[in-house]
């Protein structure tokens, strides 16, 4: 069996006895009832993720993975294809948003090449890089396919199998991208997922201006008309309209809720990708924690799609991750708040009048 | 000169060139234009309080302020006084949900007694606890005023005090409230300064149901007519209407102020203090971070007076200073975007068309 179809087997929904067990001890901590409100609620998936009443986080990884788009051709990005690769070295060198935001979080981040157009030299030997390229970037989605099915299948078994290697250091994972272009693929994927028309889930990426974003638009419909992608086949639409780091992502989802560990979802592109795991299984939601919301207005749309409620909205639209590395922090407090707070009677501190 | 005159007069404004200067740079980072979003507002702010490229906020401390209130007389809330004491107990064994969160920012919590209605046995003497009661509980600030003018006063200093003591050892602030009944005085303060009216600023506490609610909203309309505080006095609002701690609270944000220190804005409590310290010197503000918007409704009217966007919105309404304690992870944040991301030009990466 091949291994995207074991790991779909093994996706199975949050414990309930331990979210339960969660709820029991939340209800006694020495505070009024829920009053660390959605902190509390992260708390019991955590639990219900890790079937433990000691989520363990204290390892923690971001996983940035980039690609190239060949539908740059098109002319939807302000920045040229080069900044994919020129990023590439800016995160192995430490230099990236993301390098910066990680360090808050005390978390690993790992490079993945999923397929940029340029090769990357002299990269490091030492864990924080994977080389998964499918490709030298994908094909123009406004003329076709952006990959082969086979290949759609490689990019989500490479994320696979990264989540599974990861797995063996760490407890909680975080997506990142990067990729000249990738917020069309993403807009288009949310649009023929949801139905939401191309207009209400196309933004403004890396920051076009309004005949710009027109002309974006215009490019998502047309890659739709083009590719007529299958919202229900989840492998189809990769294929037709992904990008490798959007397939990877997925990938990494997946392998991330078969071994039952939380996963951060990062931004725009990140939540492209788990509406692609979520196509394949929908119980990987429940391994699924929104970082944030971003400027990007499709991403909302994706978000309620997956029924997540982002824990931060601080107007970011940088991807790589930088999302889910501040949103690491909230999965520690989550976790000190099951662990740490007294209840009232550990701490003989008076309950509430009933 | 009394202190808190003194204090007064060395507050002044962010520096507008620092600011400058972290927005020339912040520009120039290798990301699209502003995608760290509220978090470069947030490191822009930094530079003008610290007046300083590389603000310095590694050293962090959340200083919680317990005091009673008579006005618990008035049943308005659902727990008895006891608790205060019983919870300052817990902070001082680590076992309250500020202590747990604390630990997430990596912050030292300082308990501090502005007025507890009993006696703190055993407290430590190493520097976490401070005694600065003004006495044991305020008076029933539905029958006449909290305090006299002096204690008002003294309150005030006590939390300067603390400040400009702790500000030797610590880069930021985070502001933290304990007292049973202490919603109550600060939606009297908020209904004071903005003319905002009590239904609309008073909320559910501890988590009282309706009948209590509509209790409470009158309690809160009685104390504003039995007291007639001048709210263009802040020590005359605060002597009538305010709490021991509200008022510690108030001098903490303005010794911070006065020795340029970023000072974290707690939950509605806090909210309350802030107002008091806004209305002696306005220019406070500029040292204010709010931290995050708490489920109690007031907290939202008192942040739009203050001209404060909370960082974070998660159902908090615990207070403890555990919303400050969180968002101190996005201070962290916001000075590695200023200090650590490379700039186009450094990383050699390429700019947008323009």
């Amino acid at each position: 069996m091949r291994l995207l179809d074991k790991t779909l087997k093994q996706i199975v929904p949050q414990d309930q006895a331990a979210r339960e067990k969660a709820r029991q001890r939340l209800d006694q901590l020495t505070m009024p009832h829920w009053a660390l409100g959605r902190l509390m609620d992260l708390a019991i998936d955590l639990a219900g993720m890790t079937r433990s009443m000691t989520p363990p986080v204290a390892e923690r990884v971001i996983v940035t993975m980039a690609a190239d788009h060949g539908v740059v051709a098109e002319g939807v990005s302000k920045y040229p294809q080069e900044v994919t690769l020129q990023m590439v070295y800016n995160f192995l060198q430490g230099g990236a948003g993301i390098n910066a935001l990680a360090r808050v979080a005390n978390a690993l981040v790992v490079v993945v090449d999923m397929g940029v157009a340029g090769a990357i030299a002299g990269a490091p030997q030492d864990g924080s890089f994977f080389s998964k390229r499918i490709g030298a970037g994908t094909r123009n989605i406004g003329e076709g396919p952006a990959m082969s099915h086979d290949d759609a299948v490689r990019s989500i078994e490479a994320g696979i199998e990264i989540a599974l290697e990861l797995g063996a250091s760490f407890d909680v994972f975080g997506t990142g991208d990067m990729g000249i272009g990738n917020t069309t693929p993403s807009s288009t994927i949310v649009a023929a997922v949801t139905g939401a028309s191309p207009a209400s889930v196309t933004g403004r990426g890396t920051g076009i201006d309004d005949s710009q974003f027109q002309h974006k638009v215009s490019v998502v419909e047309k890659i739709l008309r083009v590719n007529n992608p299958d919202p229900k086949n989840a492998l189809d639409l990769l294929a037709k309209v992904g990008g490798f780091e959007i397939g990877g992502i997925a990938g990494l989802i997946l392998g991330a809720a078969s071994i039952r560990k939380p996963i951060l979802i990062d931004g725009f592109i990140s939540a492209a990708g788990a509406l692609i795991a979520y196509g394949l299984a929908p119980e990987t939601a429940d391994y699924m924690i929104a970082a944030h919301r971003s400027v990007e207005q499709g991403h909302r749309v994706a978000l309620d799609h997956l029924k997540k409620q982002p824990l931060l909205d601080l107007d970011l639209r940088l991807g790589e991750g930088t999302g889910a590395a501040i949103a690491m922090t909230l999965v520690e407090a989550a976790v000190r708040i099951l662990t740490e707070v007294a209840t009232f009677a550990e701490a003989s501190v008076s309950e509430a009048d009933k």
